[in-house]
């Protein structure tokens, strides 16, 4: 501890902590400035651990949280896009397994028109991260700065990034710190930190797709819904059209889990190929951005005009032209075995016959970071080319030594761990299961906001 | 933030926070390694704020509160005082303004034949310290090492001195950190940090003095009673005999507030004179120490014989010894006007007639402080010399221009700011108040552990 660096912002800051301690709510200016002190280093890391931890058990307003938004958004650089004339739109999930949809969305709302600046993520414990998935394209750089990324979003219409210094470093810091300080599982924290980064990218609407179930950081669907409800409602009091869908990851999206692997369905997609469910989530969702992008007009004509977009190639083109613009070799999208590959592959077999009752998903996610596809810590580097195929999904029958899923590996060891997971992920039981989950579970908020 | 620091012991520490945050009840095994690995600096502060924060909103089991004093107390050295015949009794008291206690305690009990090895505080915020009072004795050293602290023991039966390294270090660190991070208001922080260094001196049994009223740090009597409940049982746990008395801290302890001023009111006590309230409290208190330490059959043998060796002068006598042995100048307890004298003194006066209703007992703490004879932080230094008599007490009557205390004050600035304190602090009303509060509420546990 250093007594100097408590001292000199100490009244405020201990005020401050006091007050939330007692439940009492803070006022604009009280979070305005204790966040923006913390973001110059003049309040220490351990007063502010003491009030990320009464935020966390005295939870915040509807205003504390919008206060907190704004002044996290506000501690860096806000994108002014304001000379681009189409709305920008944005869509941010909160993280799932074979969660590609980023992949596919950008360049389809962009080739309907709508501007996407979209700054992402890398994937950390279970689940995966849409930077990972675009490094899996040889040269794709993802490190843009600010002008280039503007450039490219002006040229194709998308860009996607990772973030930069200049945006919300208040989260950074604050996220680093409630890393370490059991801080993290609080929704008033998630929701500034999810909407200050957003809402930095100066969007004009914003499309969330909060994960509930066994693969989701949620797992409980009531507290998925709390989280949207409160990440629209804070969007919406800074003036941008905000809608969430709840939606399922009981079991992977999609077939693929791994980068290399996630880029090839995402290309199948584009194609008007690839599995039903990531199609009709990315569809749902399209339809949403375009509506919110004002070049459809309700949710529906928006899934119809990104079937077109697919149907025609616009899409997968406009994908070719973002991954050109950001250095990206565009070989690997017209012929995806030119994507990294793995040395080898190794089915995962049936040990019985019947129906895939259910899928642990976070076991799958976990077992492609075993592989190397993810990092259990940040300073971790990824492959690529490893990863899972999943050959049996819930509901479908399968036979005895039918393969459930294919590893995609390097190491034989790491094969070794990841199969035993995977076998155990598989739940197979002698009936027919209950009816799946529907993959959209409800759709929070309108869009129509101003 | 020291992102080493946090890696090294993240997977524990963070388990712990974690554990706290989630309202589960900690292990002692869990409570021991987070305080030990913080003691030796392997716990970053950040992470233990956190987890502090936890523990205010959480609570904690009476298990885990008597862990946490139990680790504490192991952070340090353990003093052994098997060697001596005499069992080990210390009193302690919450704080309160005015309470002069533990300077007639110590040598009182001592020369009953108990023996009080007193570990001390200073001063702090509108509250005396037992060491800056003391120090009002010119040369009386309070720095004895433990080797020296032990031989005084041994030689006189008491010895009184402050907190020093090698005791509780946990509760240093631990204390500096709360004091920055408004954790400092817990009742199960406040009983570990209080029993921890007690049950370190080596002793048997405490006697605690809660305060309660307007100049105790616990206004509300329930959370004074709650408190002391929390440190009866947690000492028991431990093998020690220990009773507390919630007292009356409505109005100050006695008639004077300032370091030599109270010493000249000890030595008042100690030669049979001294106002009535702390002359009660001495004997309630000399009485449970007596009882606890096997000297008297019971509290009122105990306060009888109490009463003979003032009476007879051998508790003097035994105060005398002390200071002597300690460095002290005894002609100033022979002669209390040798103790320091500030230059001017000044009447406050009573602006009408009537009774003396109530006094804002925190009010005259902090009028002393202006004064210069207590510390608003650790790092001020002390004026021995000033301070305040009062002259009237609630429920006396007084009559318009009748002096309601005495200043004594070395700076007329200082004077006129303590005088306007001083005079807010006295309401007064025409006719005669309701009873006063007694000055022993209650006793709680019963000192027959074991």
């Amino acid at each position: 501890m250093n007594p100097a660096a408590a001292s000199t912002q100490n009244f405020r800051a201990i005020d401050v902590i006091r007050k939330k301690r007692d439940d009492s709510e803070l006022s604009r200016e009280e979070i305005e400035s204790f966040v923006s002190a913390y973001t110059r280093d003049e309040i220490p890391d351990y007063q502010v651990a003491a009030w990320l931890m009464a935020v966390v058990l005295r939870g915040m307003t509807r205003d504390e949280t919008a206060a907190l938004t704004d002044a996290m958004l506000r501690s860096g650089e806000v994108l002014d896009l304001s000379s681009l004339p189409a709305r920008k739109v944005d869509k941010h999930s909160t993280g799932g397994v074979g969660d590609k949809t980023s992949l596919v969305l950008a360049p389809l709302a962009a080739a309907a028109g709508v501007a996407v600046p979209m700054i992402s993520g890398r994937g950390l414990g279970h689940t995966g991260g849409t930077l990972d998935k675009l490094e899996a394209i040889p040269g794709f750089n993802v490190n843009l700065p600010v002008a280039r990324f503007c450039r490219v979003l002006e040229a194709c219409g998308c860009c996607m990034i990772g973030q930069t210094a200049e945006i919300a470093p208040a989260d950074r810091k604050l996220y680093a710190l409630r890393d370490v300080t059991g801080t993290v599982e609080s929704p008033y924290l998630i929701c500034a930190s999810i909407m200050s980064k957003k809402l930095a990218e100066g969007i004009d609407a914003l499309v969330l797709d909060v994960k509930t179930g066994s693969g989701a950081f949620m797992k409980n669907e009531n507290d998925a819904v709390f989280l949207a409800e409160l990440m629209v409602e804070t969007g919406e009091r800074m003036g941008k059209k905000v809608v969430a869908l709840i939606t399922n990851m009981d079991q992977p999206l999609g077939n693929t889990i791994g980068n290399a692997l996630e880029v090839v369905e995402v290309v199948d997609i584009l194609n008007g190929r690839g599995p039903e469910d990531l199609r009709q989530l990315c569809l749902e969702l399209a339809g949403w951005m375009l509506y919110l992008g004002g070049v459809a007009n309700n949710v529906a004509e928006g899934k119809k005009r990104s079937q077109q977009l697919i149907a025609s190639g616009e899409a997968l083109r406009k994908f070719r032209q973002m991954v050109e613009l950001q250095g990206g070799d565009v070989r690997a999208i017209d012929d995806p075995t030119k994507l990294p590959q793995s040395r080898r592959t190794t089915a995962v077999r049936s040990p019985g016959s019947g129906y895939i009752a259910s899928l642990q998903c976070e076991q799958i996610g976990t077992a492609c970071v075993i592989l190397g596809g993810g990092r259990e810590r940040k300073e971790d580097s990824v492959d690529p080319a490893v990863g899972i195929v999943l050959r049996k999904k819930v509901g479908e029958s399968v036979t005895a030594g039918e393969p459930l899923a294919t590893i995609h590996y390097n190491s034989e060891e790491r094969a070794e761990r990841a199969r035993e997971l995977i076998e155990a992920s598989y739940q197979i039981s002698d009936s027919p299961t209950h009816e799946k989950s529907p993959l959209i579970h409800r759709v929070i908020g309108s869009g129509e906001n101003n």
